[in-house]
C-alpha cells in the first residue's frame, strides 16, 4: 500500500491537517516574496494579470482583493482563452503576469505564460512544482512548498496559493513583515481550532447528507472562499453548488431556495458583514436553511447553524481560516454519501433521446 | 388583469420572443455607440472597469471578450466591494467605468459609479431606465431600450446588454458599421429559428424534468452564455447549476458527473471548439448526459442531444443566439416542474440542528 492509498478520504483529511504547518513555513519565507515584490515596485506595473484554473482561479479571486487593498493595484483574473485561443493583442505594457498552477503543467496556463513572455511581459509562477514547465518559463518563481498533494480535490495547495498572494501583495505594499507575523499567528490559531472543527463539521455533514444543491455566499475576499467551497462540494460530493456574493443572492436567486437547498454563508468580521447579514436574513425569511461560518457567524440572525471561527489578526487573513470548515464539510459529506475525495469513482453512461 | 399578470411563464416567454426585434432596434442606433466610443478613443483609456450583478455581471463577462478582441482593451469585471465596502484606493488614471444595471437602481453599482466620478473617472451607464439614478450620475448613458421587463428572470435585458457591449467595443475598434450590419443579420436569423427552438426545448425539458443539478459549459465569449444559463436554471427552476469553462470541467469536476447530473455544453464554431469538444468527450466517457447547443453542436461526439443553431455572421455574435435555447430550457423546465418564472413563489422555513 503506497502512501497515497489509504482509507476513503484519508489523504484529503491529512492534507487539510497539514495546512497550519504549511502556512507557518510560508510565513518564514518573506525574503523570497520581498524579492519578487521589489521587481513589481521597481517597474511600477499597475496591473497584475492572474491566470489559473479551478482552485488556482479561486485563489486568484483572493488576489484581486489582496493586491487591491494592500498595494493599490488592479489585479484581474485574466481570460486565458482570449490570448491562447483567440490571439487577442491586448496592450500589456502596464502589466505583469502571475500564473497559478499547482502542478505547473496546466497546458493553457503554460502557453499563456509563453505568449506573454514572447511579448516582453514579466511573468511570475506560483506553483507547487519548482521543476515544472511553468516554473521553467516564468521570469520568477514562488514555490508553494506544500509537498505532494495526493487527494484529487485540492486543499493545502489552495491555502498556500492564497497565503502566497497575501505575502506578495503585502510586500508590494511595503507591509510584508507585519503580514508575515500575522500569517504566523493565523497558522497557530488554525492549529488550535482544527480538531474541534473536524468534530463539528462531521455533525453538520450528517444533517446535510441528502442535500444535492447548495448556494455558497461570500463577499469581498471571502468570495474566493465561497467559490472554493462550491468547487469542493461539486468535486467531492457531486453537489450542484453555486458561489454568489451577498448582493447577488439577495436579487433573484433567494427565491430559488427551499428546505433542501441550503445556504453556506461565510461571515467575516469586516466591512462586508452588513451585506452578508442582510442576505442571510432574506434567505432565512424565504425559508432556507443557512449554515454560517466565520468570526461573525454567531452575529447572523436567521442562521440555523453557526460555526464560530477565531478572529484573524488582520482582516485579510480570515480567508485562510474560513476555507477550512468548507473543506471539512466537503470531506465529511463525501464520507456520509459513500464517496471518496481521494479517488473519485468511475461513472455509468446513460442516454436521453428527447 | 394587468399586462404583467398572465399564465405561468407568459411574460418570460413573451420577453424571449421580443429579443430579435430588440437586437434590430439596437443595431439601428450605431450613432449613439459611436459617440461614446469616440470618447474612449479620444482619452486612450486602456482599461474598462465593468460592474454589475447577476445577469448584468454575466453580460460583463462577454465584454471581457468583445473589448479584448475588437478594441485590444483590457476589460475587467471589477470588484464592487473593493471600492464600496473596503474603500480601496486603486489607481484609476488609465480606466473608464462601464456600469451595467437593468433598473439603474442597484445600490452598490450606483455607489461605485458615484465614487469613481468623485475621483474624476469617466463613467458610462448601460441601463434599461434612462431616468434612473445610475443614468443621472453617469457621464454617458447607453439606454437598452428593451421596454419594461415583467418576468423576474431577466432575458431580453441580458441580450440587450450583450449587444450594447458588442456595439460599443466594435465602435471603439473602428469596426462599428460592420458589426451593426452583423447584428441586424443575427436578429433576423434568431427570428427565423425561434419557433422551432421553442418546440425543441419543450421536448428537451420534458426529458430533464427531474434534474436538480447541471453543469453548464462554455469557453471564450460563450462563457458569458454559460454563466447566464446557469443563473436562469437556478432562478427559475431551483437547479443547482455551475458554469465552468471547458478546461475547468475536464480537470476534476468531470468526475462528479452522474446520470442525474447532466452537462449543457455551448458549442460555437470558433477557436474554442476543440477544448469544448474534448471536455464533452470526457464528460460523455465519464457517463454524463450531454446536451450540446450551438452552431457546432452536431460536431460534438458524445452529446446525447444536439440543438443546432445558425452560424453567426461574425464569431462574436454567436452568444446572442446561443443564450436563447438556455432561456427556453429554463422556462420550459420551470413549467414542467410547476414553477413560474414570472412570479417565484414563497417558501417555507425549516431548521436543522446538528
Amino acid at each position: 500500500v503506497s502512501a497515497s492509498a489509504g482509507a476513503s478520504g484519508e489523504a484529503y483529511l491529512r492534507e487539510i491537517r497539514e495546512q497550519p504547518e504549511l502556512l507557518a513555513r510560508l510565513a518564514d519565507r518573506g525574503g523570497e516574496f520581498a524579492s519578487v515584490a521589489a521587481e513589481i515596485r521597481r517597474h511600477g506595473w499597475r496591473t497584475i494579470r492572474m491566470v489559473g484554473h479551478g482552485s488556482s482561479d479561486n485563489a486568484a479571486t483572493y488576489g484581486v482583493y489582496s493586491f487591491g487593498l494592500l498595494a493599490g493595484l488592479t489585479a484581474l483574473r485574466d481570460s486565458i482563452s482570449l490570448s491562447v485561443y483567440y490571439g487577442a493583442e491586448i496592450d500589456l505594457s502596464d502589466s505583469c503576469v502571475l500564473a497559478l498552477s499547482q502542478s505547473g503543467r496546466t497546458p493553457d496556463v503554460v502557453e499563456y505564460v509563453e505568449r506573454a513572455r514572447r511579448r516582453g511581459t514579466f511573468t511570475i509562477a506560483v506553483t507547487n512544482d519548482a521543476d515544472s514547465p511553468l516554473a521553467a518559463y516564468a521570469d520568477a518563481v514562488l514555490a508553494l512548498g506544500a509537498g505532494e498533494e495526493h487527494a484529487v480535490a485540492a486543499t493545502k495547495t489552495y491555502t498556500a496559493q492564497v497565503a502566497a498572494l497575501l505575502l506578495l501583495s503585502a510586500h508590494v505594499g511595503g507591509d510584508g513583515a507585519r503580514y508575515g507575523d500575522a500569517l504566523h499567528a493565523t497558522a497557530a490559531a488554525l492549529r488550535d481550532v482544527l480538531p474541534g472543527l473536524e468534530q463539528r463539521l462531521t455533525a453538520v455533514a450528517a444533517a446535510l447528507a441528502d442535500i444535492d444543491r447548495m448556494l455558497v455566499l461570500g463577499r469581498g475576499p471571502e468570495f474566493a472562499t465561497a467559490r472554493e467551497v462550491a468547487l469542493k462540494l461539486l468535486e467531492t460530493c457531486r453537489i450542484g453548488a453555486m458561489a454568489l456574493t451577498a448582493t447577488d443572492l439577495a436579487h433573484g436567486p433567494v427565491a430559488a431556495l427551499d428546505p433542501l437547498f441550503p445556504v453556506w454563508a461565510i461571515a467575516p468580521s469586516d466591512a462586508s458583514l452588513p451585506a452578508v447579514s442582510e442576505a442571510v436574513a432574506r434567505a432565512s425569511a424565504a425559508g432556507a436553511t443557512v449554515i454560517a461560518s466565520g468570526a461573525a457567524a454567531e452575529r447572523l440572525a436567521g442562521a440555523s447553524v453557526a460555526i464560530a471561527l477565531p478572529d484573524a489578526p488582520l482582516p485579510l487573513l480570515s480567508p485562510l481560516v474560513s476555507i477550512v470548515p468548507g473543506q471539512l464539510l466537503a470531506g465529511a459529506l463525501a464520507h456520509a454519501r459513500g464517496l471518496d475525495p481521494d479517488h473519485p469513482r468511475g461513472l455509468q453512461k446513460v442516454t436521453i433521446v428527447p
